[in-house]
């Protein structure tokens, strides 16, 4: 059995999904897996939960989610860490927070900290990645750490290990996905006969659209998806600036009528394809037919394929869209990671 | 840089598509994986090819696939393995022949031989597999060997290893799978009003279908990958007459013809579904609307779903069927095998 230290950052939906995914699995992580996942520290935003709860007056102990810890309010994160990280190293520093993608921060010293102290990183927050991925990797990689990604691309779609694991070996050529639910589920309702506006207040009304929908119909959401799956999975190493993006808000139902016509459908594909150069990347709504592994996929649903060198052309598609979906990518990564990495001490 | 012997079991069209996939992609093996594979031995039915060659007068040296070999006309296979397997420990023995699944024979006692000496196995060779997969699973484990499978499940179709990496931590309820080619091709055919007899026969004209179709149209070969994935992606260990098997041989035109008018398509599906008390296997002829992940997998192409508790439906579809197409996947267990196993050595 090992022992692996848990730092959560973050504890709103993602982040207590994965408390509680870890407590259920508890007894199936040790028996198939030989692992003891052992709580160390959530920090919030208010301060931090520690285990086991000291229980002073001045800590008082809460009971949330299964779990019993230790209040402290601090906001002296990046120093509390240190301390933490450094008493054992090994560990797993999951992140269920948020960070500017802009900036990286705050996430982004945190990870820094963490693989200089020997930690792996397991995260669903894009923003350090979208900032500066390849500093990121380098970083784990001069550590001997591993960073995994798949709670921040597609959450249990798998894109980044199908890549890594089922298509070893193999040059990938080029990558194809439908990475964000909010779009596919507006064009699928213009596909049938809805205008953008009416499928978007639909999508909102059934919680799949933000108030905000920007990030997702303007195309950032997939940008960053298909940067952070490309970079990942290929030797290339791009920023967010290499992505051109277009979204899907100036569609018109006339060129939804028109594709269905030719017994097409638009899709707002994520793609990156290699070139004598180098490759593309880039964000765009696209007529595909059905010839194309993508056309089935349709509302809320995702999907992504890879078109490889000896393997031919492999797809995925499916993989749920919730906080749990989003911990079970998590999990997955965290048991990935501390197999490939430490099995010297098995 | 790790040096990886190889010993090739088999030179056939597997075992040469493997031989030259190898050599071509020598320098990415290399810079992408830090991996040497060195030659060591090539078992045929006819006697051994050894690297490098001796090249007295009685082991002529040949050059095929871009490699020079002695050549050793010798019947003493098992014999011989045993001072090859003793020499480098940590090499991987991997098997493109063909052995009966009703013994195992002769794979499995050079696989068990491979285990006891530290070698991992990866194999396109289902006998062994279907023959005693607990067996064998046991013995690789003991030994802290890898036993890859992808080859004999559904070569470049991602199967086992989509179960063990990226679905890492979900339990797995349900798989279900459109696993032999030829088949699905009849059934397509059929469903655009072709008879059973003639989209047999143009299978066979194109190559598709052996001149004994029985393993494919039967359901066998369904049943050996069903049997197989299942066995190395869950924690149950079934063997071959846990399977219940129907084929395809005795669909009518008239079945497919009632299943299109509900819109729906039948396909050959390899089912395991997880009970109360364990699980069901089978392989059967079924109608599955739309809404069926597989639905849409057509021809000859192949597909798999599994239905999970954490990550919900995840499906794969695609993957060359094709000599070159079972080396990638042995290539790719291998290169996953040798990262998860021996990094101590890195």
């Amino acid at each position: 059995m090992r022992h692996i230290p848990i730092i959560l950052l973050g504890y709103g939906n993602v982040g207590r999904a994965f408390v509680r995914l870890v407590e259920e699995k508890r007894d199936r992580l040790n028996q198939d897996y030989g692992l003891n996942l052992v709580w160390t520290t959530i920090f919030r935003r208010e301060g931090r939960y520690d285990f086991p709860p000291i229980g002073e007056s001045d800590h008082p102990v809460i009971e949330k989610d299964g779990l019993k810890f230790g209040e402290l309010k601090t906001g002296r994160v990046l120093n509390d860490l240190k301390s933490l990280l450094r008493e054992a190293p090994g560990g797993v520093m999951v992140d269920g927070s948020v960070s500017d993608q802009k900036t990286g921060q705050p996430g982004y010293d945190y990870w820094k900290k963490a693989f200089s102290w020997g930690w792996h990183v397991v995260t669903a927050n894009k923003g350090p990645l979208v900032y500066d991925y390849k500093g990121l990797h380098n970083s784990a990689h001069q550590n001997r750490c591993g960073l995994g990604i798949s709670g921040a691309t597609a959450a249990a779609l798998p894109t980044v290990d199908l890549a890594l694991y089922a298509l070893a070996g193999a040059d990938i050529q080029s990558v194809e996905g439908i990475l964000n639910g909010t779009s596919n589920y507006i064009l699928t309702r213009m596909g049938e006969g809805v205008d953008y506006a009416e499928a978007l207040s639909e999508a909102q009304g059934k919680g799949i659209a933000e108030p905000d929908p920007a990030m997702d119909v303007e195309g950032w959401d997939t940008a960053y998806k298909i940067l952070l799956i490309t970079n990942a999975s290929t030797e290339l190493k791009y920023s967010l600036n290499d992505v051109s993006v277009k979204g899907i808000t100036s569609i018109s139902r006339q060129e939804v009528e028109k594709a269905a016509r030719e017994g097409k459908r638009i899709k707002l594909l994520g793609r990156f394809e290699r070139t004598d150069t180098g490759g593309i990347l880039e964000v765009a709504p696209r007529a595909v037919g059905p010839d194309h592994p993508l056309f089935w996929v349709n509302g809320t649903e995702k999907g992504i394929t890879f078109e490889t060198d000896t393997m031919g052309s492999i797809s995925a598609v499916g993989g749920r869209s919730s906080p749990v979906g989003a911990a079970a990518a998590l999990l997955k990564d965290l048991i990935n990671i501390v197999r490939q990495h430490d099995n010297k001490s098995d």
